[in-house]
């Protein structure tokens, strides 16, 4: 492949965690991009990356290479960076984030919008799974059938916060907590009764814990099942194991879920449908880089036709994510 | 519901079978939509519709009532009525069909393309579940792991054209052919290990036939699973049941099916992933038909922003198919 072409996406990674490296290997796949600048906020010098020939830059220099970039991909955390970064870049960059704190999500679109719209750029927001393929599955099959009813349920994966959360607990020295979806309320979902399912009758948390040697085990298992928030709505179970057993059976970052919609149509609604999406993920962040990477490419091509301002999968013609040519999508896979 | 707002999208029905009448049950679930009219080639003053107040007029009165109606649904079957009435109408109106037959979809696109530039008009093509949703999943799923395969099973369902085949064995009084996707292959799919399947390792055929009096049922059996296209290259199972017992235990249309994409993602393909996409539908064209009215919804906004000519799903933001605002979407979908 050509690496200098004028006709490739050039894209940029701010932040190079779990995310920014599975953006950099999800570029490997996409014929018509090239990766063209790594930012990071330790020192450039010590750090490797995998692709030969990019350059690593302190992020205060993104700022000077507006004309270096088509896109930049934003690959920090929710909580305290992307509220900051991708309103401060997408006044000067095509930008694509992974914005997931579902409720903040209208104030972060409005900041980005703004922003956007000043610099005359492209930003395209909450670009992984959930928010991100999930939403636009809940879109089309609620558009689909109007007459019915959603669920979302979550896991089996690794949720970071939940491990967080344990990891706080005293005499706690590591830990691993799955979310994981009851098989019963999956299928009472799917049965289209429309059940009002509660969140113990969803979901179930398993964690595996490291305790300190002479750890009151009791003790912590209790400040795990009853914290609020995380734990007392749920059944929660509580393994523990070794360090060396940790490391070895739970060192991956699986994920996935499922989106369900049942609905009815007919005279007097005597037909029932379901629609379900679901996503086994070995690793949670790879796939949503690789969604990142897909959402680069359209965001590009909407800022090349002029279509500038924040912008969601909801906005996004499908064809947009593709490499291949209108043409040929239609000919292999309509 | 105010049904003379100037705002609702008026929606004309061409052809009245069962996909027309899915259209007319799916429009009283869209609050921003009416029916206005519906056409047909049989004797309007003999037929009944469901709606109170909406007139049944001659197919030949369409032309003339252009100014009635922002968008007409082509309800005609594929094989020899929409490959001519499509191209006719997208002239005329903002114009939606449900056209299945893949290998034929280019010319297709290309022959209603023309007409709706030339009429300054927009058409949206291939509006079902496939082509149609199976076909975004897909595109969606091809886009985020192009490292990857598509697998796509249809079934459980009822095949009108294997059913058809069937009855026109000498000595068959009636028949309800299913397409059955075979569990292994399934898991086979899912597991990503890319298997080739067969057809016959993916799908089986089970056949419900009525015979005549006295006649040969070994001869008819043989005929049918030795049928070329339809059912030599599949296992197939025949079963001889009463006219009654067909009425009573077969009278249904189910259909559905499953997307699935495997794919690798990682430094060196290390992590494997899963999307899954499927349809459990009690009603094949009555799903066809709700598919159609989100479409008619996309097309008529497409063509009030000037964006004419021949469109497919893939050219069509998701939002565009919900009645919901951008800002309604945002905050309770993604």
């Amino acid at each position: 492949m050509e690496n200098t072409s004028t006709m490739e996406i050039k894209v940029g990674i701010m932040g190079y965690g779990n995310l920014g490296r599975g953006v950099e290997c999800a570029l490997k796949n996409a014929p018509d991009m090239r990766l063209a600048a790594v930012f990071t906020r330790r020192s450039p010098e010590n750090m490797k990356i995998l692709t030969p020939g990019v350059g690593v830059y302190r992020a205060e220099e993104a700022e000077g290479m507006t004309d270096a970039l088509d896109v930049l991909i934003l690959c920090g955390g929710s909580a305290t960076d992307l509220p900051v970064q991708t309103p401060k870049y997408a006044r000067l960059f095509n930008a694509v984030d992974s914005f997931d704190t579902h409720a903040r999500i209208p104030a972060h679109f409005a900041a980005v919008d703004a922003a956007a719209r000043e610099g005359g750029k492209t930003a395209l927001i909450s670009c992984g799974w959930d928010p991100g393929m999930f939403s636009v599955n809940r879109l089309y099959a609620g558009s689909v059938l109007p007459d019915g009813k959603d669920y979302t349920f979550w896991g089996k994966g690794v949720s970071q916060g939940h491990s967080d959360a344990i990891r706080r607990i005293d005499g706690v020295l590591n830990a691993r907590q799955y979310t994981v979806p009851i098989e019963s309320a999956l299928e009472a979902a799917r049965s289209g009764k429309n059940p009002s399912l509660t969140v113990r009758e969803k979901h179930k948390r398993e964690c595996f814990v490291v305790a300190e040697e002479g750890a009151d085990r009791a003790r912590i298992e209790r400040e795990i099942k009853t914290m609020p928030n995380y734990f007392d709505e749920y059944d929660t179970i509580v393994h523990f194991i070794t360090e060396e057993e940790l490391k070895r059976d739970h060192g991956g970052i699986p994920h996935g879920g499922f989106v369900i919609r049942t609905g009815k149509t007919g005279k007097n609604g005597e037909n029932s449908h379901v629609i379900e999406y679901s996503l086994k993920l070995d690793s949670n962040p790879e796939f949503t880089s690789s969604v990142l990477v897909a959402c680069a490419r359209a965001v590009h091509r909407l800022n090349a036709e002029g279509n500038v301002g924040c912008k969601t999968l909801f906005d996004v013609p499908p064809a947009y994510l593709s490499p291949l040519s209108a043409e040929v999508l239609r000919r292999t896979l309509l």
